[in-house]
């Protein structure tokens, strides 16, 4: 961890005492069955870092909105997160059975519990926006169908997709890339334009640098997340370290090698920084955010 | 198939060439991975009666609006009902290989590409209601809310939860009430409301009479359906007959006998189309849907 990064650390501190609060009670509201709803808060609250609703908060702020307005839409985009890493981990998706330093969930409950507490995850996150406080209904619906187009098979599911068709596959470059931006992208784009779109009066233009901002950061995110594959350590990682070269998955560093993919990285957190540059101090904790992406040892 | 069945078997009939059409066009939108989309059409399209999308057209007409703006919430209900479905049948739930006469998705497709065409397939829904033609945002909003709290963990993905804790327990007629109302029963309930929410001021007073009217139906249509597991042909239901019984699930015949399961499946219908007698000629295929739900034979 480098000293940049820690503007970022305390910013995704504050960030995450905010949001855990938040989604603990979006959870709490009674289940019909104790069990869904201990997995779902298994998958949600057992650590995370919380970047995503980090960079809505931080996006808000960015454009001058209020925090407060920010949070559900944080909380949302969080829980389609946990959703997808519980499906994801799946024996029929990557069978993982470590996330975050703990069994995955369908290793602490089981495979049916696993499933139906990821459906329902990714419904509360529909039900967090439609309800959320301080925003207009037409503040609401662009951000249910930004967040519904970013997750969907237009993109995280359908890069997620792609993901699975790929093992074994030689993806060239462009290809790798298009299934990072919908896979992971999509998402964080959306995490920084939800955040935005607490702005009634957002413009145009502040939208476009906002998701170039976070198209760039997306893909450093991954190109970061292989190279942790390879030189992070199982126990700070928290899951295992080498298992995507194990599943013979398509990384930045099998094709451009480690210092291709460490270039890349430094190029991406440019163009991200660069994208930020008519907003003013206000996008300070955008720009720790980027700076703690390409740094972070998990 | 009585006589008493055949106005509503037009009015579905009517609703799904209305509906389908609806629903391949939203499927169709560009997604990035072919065999998910595939696997996506291929559950929603495959057949399937479109109970809920006719009941959510028919409570709109029975409200006084146009049909017309009924039709994105009877697709996006469709598509959570036809996600279930998919999550349902796979291996780690109930390991069905027979849905509507074809293999089911993880079959046809394979476990993975079914898990990510569920996912898929609820989130569309929340994309066509918040793109939903001729509705305001205060609409929009009321009817996301709706649907996502009607399928999620405080409805039926909480009563596919109970379902799947129930297994060889002895449920009394209570408690499989409770598992029935969540797990088939909120969804019909929102069929209902969303199409009775198209009308921008349809009073409490309505609602109130239409969801107390699915709230029967929604039951009437689970003891209808635990008949025909018994008494059905595989070939007409489109499923394994004895299905339940082999899996040792409660059922209405199981704790109440066939005499006593067709006593309350009489007194459901009777108290459904009660709910209806404020309304006016405008609720006729309401009244048609529910003596199709009773006397149905798939």
């Amino acid at each position: 961890m480098t000293d940049s990064t820690s503007p970022a650390l305390a910013y995704l501190e504050h960030c995450r005492t905010r949001i855990d609060h938040e989604l603990a009670q979006g959870i709490q509201q009674a289940s019909v069955s104790d069990r869904l709803q201990e997995a779902m808060r298994y998958s949600v609250l057992g650590g995370g870092k919380r970047i995503r609703p980090a960079l809505c908060l931080a996006a808000a702020r960015a454009v001058g909105s209020l925090e407060d307005a920010a949070v559900a839409p944080a909380c949302s985009l969080e829980l389609i997160h946990a959703y997808s890493l519980v499906h994801d981990d799946l024996p029929a998706m990557d069978d993982d059975d470590l996330r975050r330093g703990r069994p995955t969930a369908h290793i602490a409950f089981d495979e049916a519990t696993a499933i139906l507490a990821g459906d329902a995850l990714q419904t509360l996150a529909f039900t967090l926006l439609a309800d959320a406080p301080q925003l207009s209904d037409t503040q609401r619906v662009s951000m249910i169908a930004e967040l519904a187009r970013a997750s969907g098979h237009q993109g995280m599911v359908g890069g997620q997709a792609i993901d699975l068709e790929s093992v074994g596959l030689a993806l060239n470059i462009e290809q790798l890339e298009t299934m990072h931006r919908h896979k992971t992208g999509a998402l964080i784009e959306a995490s920084v334009r939800l955040g935005a779109l607490t702005a009634p009066g957002v413009s145009e233009q502040h939208l476009s640098a906002l998701s170039d901002y976070a198209s760039a950061l997306g893909l450093a995110f991954q190109v970061q997340d292989d190279l942790l594959d390879i030189e992070g350590d199982t126990e700070i990682i928290g899951k295992r370290q080498g298992s995507d070269a194990a599943k013979a998955k398509p990384t930045y560093p099998a094709l451009l090698g480690l210092d291709g993919a460490r270039e890349r990285l430094g190029a991406l957190l440019q163009q991200s920084k660069q994208a930020l540059d008519g907003l003013g101090e206000e996008a300070a904790p955008l720009r720790a955010m980027a700076d703690y992406v390409v740094s972070r040892n998990h």
